[in-house]
């Protein structure tokens, strides 16, 4: 019997290369783009997709491979996939929650700590030789015992909220609904959380719900003592705003894993000195990449032996 | 009535300096060096010293000062201070714990996962442009769910291992005596306890007792893909050991916020890509230091108003 076709977008490892490849006819493909270099014959066998990556991904590239039934989206945000689009063809989306969680949580606190005691920083005072000549690293901020928000007490948000909690913080949380908690605060907006709170939390999902939600208002509500933290989509925050805030010293400072337009990011963010910069690595562990990469694949042979998908979105 | 004469050794803020000129005649020394060049009648009038910094103070030095009867330390750790000699001559001593367990232990666990995620190195990734020109970071190691030892739990020790919890780690220790812990394992001795564990935080206190005990019989004990967190004193550490293991990746990596012969650290530290180096800033926020320079001087106002110590620890 014929293996099936599968094409794979994207950039992937090794450890994720080699059971496609052993499982499948694999295409792989470079980026979104192109897709459309791929022969014909190959886009109509193609009746799944690995994806990986942020490019937009539509009913245009889906019109492109006329039988497939799935797009099994690797990572938890599938905000580059047009659902909406799959729905009208009947194609199902899948991607790789809960695998990743721990990760992000890890990163997402680190980078608080890390931003509030200029972790980055006092390893250069370290490296440069300044400690050695006998100059003290200045004092900075204390993390441990601050009110802290969530934007958004989902999958990730939870395990954030959990971590924070053993730093003797006071949680405070926003969501589409108020959560069975350990006693954490709920409250039904976010100005209302921003102002409640010394640091605010981002970790809504991606996509059009969202964008643009973390407004200046949200921002001057966080004010000058506040620190934002963004692990979910750089889509989230208005960049504009967030720019001039840490720049006028509306806010204190921000720990940022995600941003608009990255990798090629805003050089306004290069001169700041109160913001902690990381690379989108929130789930980039090898142990989680390969736990992401198995899922993904998990959906794609519950597709192809017609079982029920793992972790369906649509 | 004349205020009762000060000294104060070390390198104070404002924020210490002011409150001492307003209660004491206050006479600042830079280091314990230049204590000898004091006037004989300051000396003779001395009967409490702020002391501040890591330079030992033995008899000799409190022979300077004959009617010395405290030494307010600044800082929990007082291995700078020798209690012996200080007993002795019937001088009482004091130091400022538990304001700084918080601090120091944050610190401990973003050190613990900026050594794992890489985060200053990823820092450098954004800022230097590599990112921007497309270049992925490259994966690391994730931190939640290793298992992780604490040598030592004292006050710090339990804040640290607190907050370990919480990234569901399983927490294991060695301790003077078994302690009343939520389930955790209690190890009789280092090397049994190196050897359960993936990652290793000393958190015991500095001086003759601990000098070295983290051998290179421990560190193997860790292993290859063990991580040492040192947020204690460098004297713990056989520190010959600690750069032979990192060098030759007997051990996967450091986070050491403490050194032997800090701030002149080895050279050799500066080399390794596999260690976390911070400038001995644990209890580097304003917040704390603030926090322990009242507890110093509450410290020197009860002595002279013949009230009990605080935090005496002879």
């Amino acid at each position: 019997m014929a293996r099936p076709t599968l094409i794979a977008i994207g950039n992937y490892n090794d450890w994720d290369v080699e059971p496609m490849q052993a499982e499948y006819t694999l295409h792989p493909v470079a980026s979104v783009e192109a897709l459309a270099h791929l022969p014909e014959d190959v886009c109509a066998d193609a009746r799944a997709l690995a994806f990986k990556g942020h490019a937009p991904f539509g009913g245009k590239q889906m019109d492109l491979l006329p039988n497939l039934g799935l797009i099994a989206n690797y990572g938890v945000g599938f905000d580059a996939i047009d659902v909406a689009a799959a729905d009208a063809r009947g194609i199902k989306v899948t991607n790789t929650p809960d695998v990743l969680n721990d990760d992000v949580a890890d990163l997402a606190v680190a980078m608080w700590i890390a931003q509030a005691r200029r972790i980055p920083e006092a390893s250069d005072w370290v490296r440069s030789g300044t400690w050695s000549e006998g100059r003290d690293f200045p004092l900075n901020r204390k993390a441990s015992g601050r009110r802290v928000g969530i934007l958004g007490l989902g999958r990730i948000g939870r395990e954030i909220a959990d971590r924070l909690a053993a730093f003797k913080t006071e949680v405070h949380y926003a969501s589409r609904s108020e959560k069975d908690t350990p006693g954490w605060t709920y409250h039904p907006d976010y100005v209302s959380l921003a102002r409640a709170v010394d640091d605010l939390f981002i970790a809504v999902v991606g996509g059009p719900d969202t964008a643009g939600c973390v407004t200046a208002e949200v921002l001057d509500a966080l004010g000058p003592d506040g620190v934002l933290v963004n692990i979910s989509r750089g889509s989230v925050v208005d960049e504009g705003a967030l720019l001039d805030a840490l720049e006028r010293g509306r806010i204190r400072g921000a720990a940022l894993d995600v941003f608009q337009d990255e990798p090629k990011i805003d050089p306004r963010f290069l001169r700041l000195d109160n913001a902690l910069l990381q690379p989108h690595q929130g789930s980039g562990t090898g142990e989680t990449r390969r736990a992401m990469g198995q899922l993904q694949r998990d959906n794609v042979a519950a597709f192809f032996a017609d079982r029920p998908l793992l972790t369906p979105v649509n």
